[in-house]
């Protein structure tokens, strides 16, 4: 039986982060590249505004023309245009004359103000059209002026960041009809343990249905990869060697679930060794999810995580996500980690680092709250349901009580942070 | 020209959610079903375990053998099988047996405890094997109890809620390889302005491109919806009218953006009363957004957005967003607000609700910080691709300096609440 030495948590992670690497880019267009990562950064193509333009429906006029304006004095101009917006000005004003302006047309040439259509009366008299306004208005009141908000070649967007409305208004405003973004990687996923019934197969006395499989998929697909599932591994050595080749060849990380304990069926010890793979770590001194294995061959990762879902889902968080995130050029690629106050008493010492299923909410002054997302048995897969973070416990504490501040990690926060 | 009577943000928002409606569900498969909500809660359809099973690698047998065991005298038991996860256990174990038991298999027949693996030493003897163990067990010691973490017909994963790794597990151990989730409302979407110029299209002088469309579409799929863009009405009348007609037949609500302001150009107020709309309001006491207008038609709402950026993004996450998911079940269909510390001085008097584009981040203990994402010029796209949140700050206040506790709507968190 292999001896193992497990290795703190920290150490394990930046193993892992030592063999991370950048993806491929892909062309998207603008439409379908919601929720993708930028490849490059989104650059202002021009000014913003191009033009002068009115920020408001009214009049453009010399703002000096209103000097001696008030209730007693309205000063009276002949509108000589109407402009819409998107309409270019044809006149250009002199004093005494007014263009009826719309929310975000062109400024036109000899006007330096606008004023509110809500502040002006309008009146016909021999034909003409005319406005009249009882107040002063100043120079450059109400236009926004060429590039004040944005200048050619500013950069508006990182690199790394993830697109969502906003980047795409700005994508849209450019002219970025379609965008570099990062690929997905290739994760594969295999489940070993002859335990395992397929989701559609009845329950059997001995047998429990694959569950790490679907929860994995997802997971990948949360951290920005797409999976491929290669099914169920065979407890026997030379099948399961081929089928592991074969997957290697297909992606870029390969995750094995199960298969990892020290016990006499388990494979996997024996598949890295005939692959020579290289072993990082089999032990890690954290609850749940000790015996996670991770490998490396060529430039790919083979990521051994637990058969217990609970371990198996902290392995994938700690472990493979801050991969796949840096794969898909986010900076900033592990989970936020920040205090948060305990709602209950977790009274158990923790030899280990332990991570803890629950959820947050914010307090009266936005504070963060944790819970517990339901009975802390590490084989309970429902409480997994209803966790949006990992509570920290640090290896080598006692138990903790309501009030506590400690550490979380949260699952749901797409931004992340720069360091583990 | 027409008037109109602000009404507060509170109310605006009551008035829209008076027309909430549930929509379809539809059966998918367990894979294609991630970031959906469910339409019917998962309920464990078998206890989990469903037999005594197994914790650890170890041995099976009865704890009663070793009541006077220690490190002086280590007990023996013959080894009478050899069990691996997912076999079924042959033989009963009589006392001075064991049985070689992986994790996660079940416990045989007759035995009532589990000793770890690294707690036994194991031998061979005239062709049997024996274990010896020097401590003592107690009877249940690392047994998982059939039923101990779900009863048959427990309600694991509420109606509403969005399926995530977690859930996904759980649908998987419980044999649920389809499931019926809320089908995704169908949002129009119409942008109006001839100055607006497709993505694609070169910038021309008093134009600027549509990027509200990209925008708001983006919103939509990110609050849970599918849209269908239908283009730019035309500035006249008749054709627009006809335009908007034949949208309303395909889609469950209707955003356009733009149009209507009080400007002479703005055709949306006659068309709604061409239509027999019932208009809720077309003036908010907020800003941005305050001329967003909200009708009804029959059962389709129809969400008249500002054409300014910063006015559209605000009126689709305040108006639009909470109809959205409260279409798709969840329960809880509005922005989490909670409180934030300022981390900058916002000096500006507040006459309206504003709504400041933000982000935030978790200050020392787990508090929340908001910072601004950008300048705050309501035309600024650019800072929209960095909001988080939005700061809201009642109208009626003067300015905040940093450290002021100030309300947030976070617009990354998918779990919700159910006030406004």
């Amino acid at each position: 039986m292999q001896i193992r030495e497990p290795i703190q948590i920290e150490q394990a992670v930046k193993l892992v982060m030592e063999h991370r690497f950048q993806g491929q880019k892909e062309k998207l267009s603008l439409v379908e590249s919601d929720e993708r990562r930028l490849a490059e950064p989104i650059i202002a193509t021009n000014d913003v505004p191009s033009f002068d333009k009115s920020p408001y429906d009214g009049f453009a006029f010399i703002a000096k023309d209103t000097e001696h304006a008030d209730g007693d004095n309205p000063i009276t101009f002949e509108i000589i245009e109407h402009i819409g917006a998107g309409v270019l000005p044809d006149k250009r004003i002199e004093s005494g004359q007014a263009t009826r302006i719309m929310t975000g047309a062109k400024i036109p040439d000899g006007a330096d103000c606008v004023a509110m259509l809500e502040d002006c009366q309008t009146f016909e008299e021999n034909g003409k059209t005319y406005m009249t306004i009882a107040q002063q208005m100043k120079k450059d009141q109400n236009i926004i002026e060429t590039g004040s908000e944005v200048k050619e070649g500013d950069v508006l967007v990182e690199e790394g960041a993830l697109i969502n409305p906003g980047v795409k208004a700005v994508m849209a405003t450019f002219g970025y009809s379609d965008v570099w973004v990062a690929k997905k990687p290739v994760v594969g996923i295999l489940a070993t343990g002859t335990e395992l019934l397929e989701v559609d197969e009845p329950l059997e006395p001995g047998k429990i249905r694959n569950s790490n499989a679907y929860m994995v998929a997802s997971q990948v697909k949360r951290a920005g990869g797409e999976y491929i599932y290669f099914g169920k591994l065979a407890d026997e050595f030379e099948p399961s060697l081929e089928m592991i080749q074969k997957a290697l060849e297909q992606v870029d990380f390969l995750i094995t679930t199960g298969g990892v304990s020290v016990g006499d069926f388990d494979l996997l010890p024996d598949i890295y060794k005939k692959l020579r793979a290289h072993v990082l770590f089999n032990k890690i001194a954290m609850r749940p999810g000790s015996v996670t294995t991770v490998a490396t061959l060529d430039n790919k990762l083979l990521f051994g995580l637990s058969g217990n879902p609970s371990a198996c889902y902290v392995g994938f968080e700690l472990f493979v996500r801050p991969m796949i995130q840096y794969n898909i050029f986010n900076k900033k690629p592990y989970h936020i980690r920040t205090k948060a106050k305990m709602t209950m008493d977790f009274l158990k010492a923790n030899p280990f680092t332990r991570f803890v299923r629950t959820y947050t909410t914010y307090g009266k002054n936005g504070d963060l709250m944790v819970h517990l997302a339901g009975k802390d048995k590490s084989n309970v897969v429902s409480s997994l349901a209803h966790s949006t973070s990992l509570m920290v416990l640090p290896g080598g504490t006692e138990g903790y009580k309501t009030g506590d501040l400690v550490d979380v990690l949260l699952l749901n926060e797409p931004e992340g942070q720069e360091i583990f």
